[in-house]
């Protein structure tokens, strides 16, 4: 075991894309366990676009990450030494690690981290994507918004990403007709050849929106949103009356300085319902989620993907593919 | 009886605000009454937001005026003759009469035009406000979208209009602290004066989101939205959390090219429940609205008003006055 901890601090708030020099990598003497605490080693760290709005400084639904502070990060890790009456060496957990090499973890934080069952053929980053925050708020907003119904049609953006590619999924165990949009062909061929997906649209195809309009004959009842602006209004065009928006995420906005804006002239004269949907309302179910999820994987009704990137000093470059649309499926940095 | 009858109808769509000439006034021949048909004399005309949106030919809810044709309007009138047999001579009604004198009721437009009861202290003019269109538009927008409890805090926008001086007493009734925000200091001293908003904001004055913010100390719960753009983003920008947004219009981007664009990241990072509204998805149960309006009316917790506007051919300046905030209460014109 290093006797230095690698952290990944916010150093300067990035103005659209991440900067070399945004997140200054710093090396810190490991801390000693005191009483009450348990130190974990950091194996797996999930990339998801919300770190992009925590590196903001704008109000948002937790704290933003002050300047100098060690960039907050889901993570995947193992205790290697515990003073903490919770923990034990060997424990698998998951939980906001923070992009460093070793987490401690003391009393207050209770409840932050979970720990991880040993589950037979699933792997550890599992927890991090499929039967972690992104399945459980392809779940949620599924399960508890949208609320599909059979012979609906559903749409999906960034569907290829850990989120929508499972928010799809779950669309069709419900029987709807799902479109998937996405930015290349190759994602699009992954949701209609692995996932089942009915169809899928390459939004940088210049005819893509007369390709949506095709792949949406009934028009689209459910939009699961994670991407906003031009392809929220191209899909808020396609929508039938009352329907659906679950309102996920805005990726393309988070790098630019204008908000995501869109028309809420079609929210109106369609009469939408339009949800803004963040899964920390939903932290108290996780666990309801993560059973029905799990049993869905079993029995092969859930596929995923990930997109691997090796090493610490990648993750900010691998913050910046998910703006870019490099990774297919759920983006992990291994460490 | 003239034997003339004066319509306007639509030459040109506007661009923007109404110009001379966008609606061209016109002398048509008094239609004979054949059997199954019916004549009314049209007393008084709605003027509504919704009209510049038939004007404009884009996707909406009803198809598009089309040009020549005779303006679409609510209005009331008196049947002067009738073959038909649901009408005599005398009925009062309300329904899309459209901007003229005199209009035809034919077997085909049954349901078109409802009669009037006559109401002891109710004028004919409060069947196209408080108990027309307007009231029961407030109506459910509240009682079946917003569903307010007491203590909440509702803003609403364009809130001396007709719509939204009744939705903000709704409020006030159901225990609400109600917030107006209007355009001018004499609608600001009705809104609070007259009709017992807890406070209004004139957005005219330079430090009125700063009012705004005073105004609402504890946030917003619901925002009965008229308005959209800029007024909604700073609604939206006082919205706790789960808050919910009746969309009932988006008068601002009418006479605008854009579309009323407002950020949708606040509705995802404040997990808001936008629903768009429109009337029209009521009609059944508009005698239910009708009903509970004139009780309050009746029992002086409603109060409206109106503003007159006297002879057909001031219609066009009617209608702009809705954009340029000429009227206090309910727009009329008077035949």
């Amino acid at each position: 075991m290093s006797n230095v901890n690698r952290q990944l601090c916010l150093a300067a708030r990035p103005k659209g894309m991440l900067a070399p020099g945004d997140l200054q990598l710093v090396e810190s003497p490991l801390p000693e366990v005191q009483d009450g605490q348990a130190l974990a080693h950091v194996r797996y760290l999930s990339v998801d676009p919300t770190m992009r709005i925590w590196m903001a400084d704008i109000a948002q639904y937790m704290p933003p990450v002050a300047l100098g502070e060690v960039m907050r990060a889901f993570g995947f890790a193992e205790v290697v030494e515990s003073r903490h009456p919770h923990y034990k060496k060997g424990d698998k957990i998951v939980g906001l690690t923070g992009l460093q090499d070793y987490v401690l973890i003391d009393g207050e934080q209770k409840g932050t981290f979970q720990k991880i069952p040993a589950v037979p053929f699933v792997s550890d980053t599992a927890f991090l994507g499929v039967l972690g925050i992104n399945g459980v708020t392809a779940y949620f907003g599924m399960m508890e918004i949208a609320k599909p119904e059979k012979g609906e049609t559903l749409v999906v953006s960034a569907a290829a990403g850990a989120t929508g590619s499972i928010a799809g999924q779950i669309g069709k165990i419900h029987g709807c007709r799902v479109v998937g949009i996405a930015g290349s062909d190759d994602k699009c061929k992954w949701l209609t050849g692995e996932l089942g997906f009915d169809a899928a649209v390459n939004y940088k195809h210049p005819d893509w929106k007369e390709q949506l309009a095709a792949a949406t004959p009934k028009g689209v009842d459910i939009d699961f949103e994670n991407v906003g602006g031009e392809i929220m209004n191209a899909v808020l065009n396609r929508m039938n009356l009352h329907g659906r928006v679950v309102l996920c995420g805005l990726i393309s906005g988070y790098t630019k300085e204008d908000p995501a804006l869109a028309s809420f002239a079609t929210v109106l004269i369609k009469r939408l319902r339009v949800q803004g949907f963040l899964i920390v309302d939903y932290a108290s179910r996780f666990t309801e989620a993560a059973m029905q999820l799990g049993k869905w994987k079993m029995f092969g009704k859930l596929k995923d993907r990930e997109t691997l990137v090796e090493g610490l000093e990648k993750a900010p470059e691998a913050i910046n593919m998910l703006f870019t649309g490099g990774n297919i499926g759920k983006l992990i940095v291994k460490l």
